[in-house]
């Protein structure tokens, strides 16, 4: 057994078993092993973008860490920016970096660069693997560091003579460590601000967003009258109908100092301190308001919904019953296409049970209003703010959930960053929808122009959000890659097409002219 | 004046006037002066590797370098395969990366992370601004440090507000030092060794592959007996009638090998070293063969051209008459079409004064023998090894040469990484004509498996180099993106359309199915 065949029985026996892959010759030896391990699912990607968010979507809806399969620093560097998102959602990913041998790497290859600089900002661990009989203990050590607590990328750069050597057997699978209970202080302290009868808000983030931790979340929120909000882009939001509905702060730096304006106590359960998303002139970047307290309940490392459980039964909140809403879901909109009546459609349509990623930028906030009340789904977003996320994340999700439709909302901007997704949605049969919301421009950096006093900003600076010249013609592209695809121009034309999309199983593209 | 207005200002008094840009909210303020400053020529990007890839392009064939806008460290990120191929063709670059405002980096933003570390392998200079008033000379400086000698990505990270915040005005120019001349002794040391009767290979690379260099080569080598080779990817190689041909070193190194068994005297001109690209069980790494001496003539940091110039001299050889081969084309094929048929095709039509840029891997190897005798155009190579330079090579060298065509050779998986440029290329109405060999496969990974020993690969790692299933549409996708674009499958078909395609102005693709 060699060492590539060794890292795959390591990982399959830990239960990684899907490997998203855009490998090449440094990494032939671990493809070569995929016959040897059935076990394994490659998947490949035509772009390491794809592999690097499809193994993130698949870490959220899991849990469990997926492979990714990357050539040297350059095929790393394509996949840092969606590493960059899966590591503000705190997902675990194994993410396997192939390198030249060690004794190749003095030689300055042409491929040859520093992987390590590279992937230490994204990486929560990293080790470039050095002997062949310890490769597959390296694989069991980076599983472990990948689940956490917290969760995060593990790399591990696995040079091509440790992957072709004899390497012995695989490792052992390691114990997995459970988060960490949050401290009776930080219950007590938490309960305590709450029942101060000063103004409060309960911010939840990272585990606690999920339907147990928004149940606890609520029952605090009713029995102490504090505001619920949750984080502006939530890993993997629980919505619909039984789950308690959250808030979300705000993007908009000014509106979420509204939200939070006149809070004295702000308890954080899984969620950072809010800070504002880019900094604006004359505006403050942390956005805590003056004379508020901070309370941490449980940091991110911590059992956040275990913590809000504890929180309601500190507070006498356990039992109490939640006067939630039915399902509700607005009627097929009709007339102009517009993002409002995206949403509607959306809203209509919704499928029980979907995973919604969310890409869709400035277009998307209405379909989020308008699936609030719908059947109980997720909504996957864009945490770290590197644009091209949806659809790779679209395709890990759909990998880790044959059986739940996933709905992909993805602005036109955005959606050529990694396009290439649409490829492998066709390939492995996801059934994986995606709306093209295209108005034809960055229309969030017209936005931001103004906002950051950019005032000068005339015809040259307007064409650089211009996507409209020439048009992008999604339905073309998504079939030139073997996706379904049709165009709406109507209200009625779009809830048509996204019916038949959502009822059709495998991969469908709607491109919504708005 | 606020900074970004003086950062451009002094940029264009430099000379730097093209800036290939994929801005985000932190680089507005640079946006908006782009109406301030209008002799600044912005050329928007889908996608940060084209943005990088194109700055490649465009300093390759101008000297000069481009600017680059990208957003934060992911947008860098997408951009690092492009710099990795920038920084080993020594291509002078200004690689602008914004950055948050500087009081807002300590909050840890969504979009925070570490930059340096992520710039740093790629980049031969690297400076974060800290201060609006230092900013133009910060700018001043990276285009010196770009220019060299030898050139260079700078790197200069541009915080917010250091953009936003009152800055003076611009930067005076820089003196631009000039490449060292090569010593005396080096030059002697060569001399001697190709006087000494022994086996010899003078190889050519960097500075020393254009048309000066090659005469002066050429010369040595007819007076001496020596071989002539040049590097494997060279990054911009002068060819075609009356310009001496020269043996590229051979990609696999068993070829490479071969090319230099017996060799007692290898003398470096602007090249490195030779090496293997990739390790290979059992095969040495380093090509220099046993019981060679290596001459440096000239490093990098050197003038090569006139190094050889210099050697020329020493050697008797200055005005030695080359009896260089009369322009020669093939004739247009007919038959079926393959390879070596739009080889031949290509041969048969390369206009003259044609940038050639290649990417098209496995498939290349019959056009580049298919056009060495045809009329004089200028060879772009993958320097780097990172696949998906093509498209973004060929923007930059249409906006650095409006006046010249453009021939884009592109394999089908390489094209796939980052396709957006073809955006660009319509956006801007750039004469480029794209010719996709469509072979359905990452077929070089199907010879590498097999020749890194990996004998266990069955169907499941065969299908991990199969781009068949579904198949790519090449047409459908360009002119999706605004490239007219049409499909051949015989080769009169072929040279008919590429015919078609170089005839008129503007861009077009051509896909080959092979």
């Amino acid at each position: 057994m060699n060492g590539a065949q060794a890292l795959i029985r390591t990982l399959v026996g830990c239960g990684v078993d899907v490997c998203f892959t855009n490998p090449g010759t440094s990494e032939m030896h671990f493809v070569a092993a995929l016959d040897d391990v059935p076990e394994m699912r490659a998947v490949l990607g035509l772009f390491e973008g794809v592999v690097t968010g499809a193994a993130d979507g698949y870490g959220r809806m899991t849990g469990t860490p997926a492979a990714t399969l990357l050539h040297l620093g350059p095929g790393l560097g394509n996949g840092i920016a969606n590493l960059h998102n899966a590591r503000r959602a705190r997902t675990p990913i194994v993410n396997i970096v192939g390198d030249h041998a060690t004794y190749h790497q003095a030689l300055d290859a042409p491929l040859q660069s520093d992987i390590e600089s590279l992937a230490r900002p994204v990486s929560a661990w990293y080790r470039a693997a050095r002997d062949p009989s310890s490769l597959a203990a390296d694989a069991a050590d980076a599983v472990t560091a990948a689940y956490g607590p917290p969760g995060g990328v593990a790399t591990l750069v696995v040079p091509a003579d440790v992957s072709w050597t004899e390497a012995g057997g695989p490792a052992p699978t390691q114990p997995r460590a459970v988060p960490a209970i949050a401290a009776v202080d930080a219950v007590e302290g938490a309960a305590k601000a709450l029942r101060s009868g000063e103004p409060a808000v309960l911010f939840v983030g990272g585990g606690a967003t999920r339907e147990r931790g928004l149940l606890a979340a609520a029952r605090v929120a009713q029995t102490t009258g504090c505001r619920l909000l949750c984080e502006t882009f939530p890993a993997r939001l629980e919505r619909g109908a039984g789950v308690p509905p959250v808030e979300r702060l705000a993007y908009f730096a000014e509106m979420a100092a509204g939200q939070l304006e006149g809070t004295r106590h702000l308890v954080l359960a899984g969620a950072r301190s809010p800070v504002s998303f880019f900094a604006y002139p004359g505006k403050a970047g942390d956005l805590v308001p003056d004379g508020c307290e901070v309370h941490c309940l449980a940091d991110p490392g911590e059992d956040a919904a275990r913590a809000l459980e504890d929180l309601a039964e500190a507070l006498g909140a356990s039992g109490v019953a939640l006067d939630l809403a039915g399902p509700v879901r607005p009627d097929r909109p009709s007339g102009a296409l517009s993002a409002a009546t995206v949403g509607l459609a959306i809203g209509s349509l919704l499928p029980d049970g979907a995973i919604v990623c969310d890409e869709a930028n400035t277009s998307g906030q209405f379909t989020l209003r308008a699936t609030g009340g719908g059947p109980r789904h997720d909504w996957l977003c864009l945490t770290g703010g590197a644009i091209g996320l949806g659809l790779p994340l679209a395709t890990g999700a759909a990998v880790a959930c044959p059986d739940r439709p996933v709905l992909c909302l993805e602005a036109d901007g955005s959606a050529m960053y990694t396009l290439q997704a649409l490829w492998t949605h066709a390939r492995e049969g996801l059934d994986v929808t995606t709306v093209i919301f295209n108005n034809r421009s960055y229309a969030i950096l017209a936005i931001e122009l103004g906002r950051v006093g950019a005032t000068a900003g005339g015809p040259r600076a307007l064409d650089m959000f211009d996507l409209g010249r020439p048009a992008l013609d999604f339905v073309s592209l998504a079939e030139a890659m073997g996706v379904p695809a049709s165009r709406a121009t109507t209200a009625e034309e779009f809830a048509a097409q996204l019916d038949r999309a959502l009822g059709t199983p495998g991969p469908a593209l709607v491109e919504a002219v708005i």
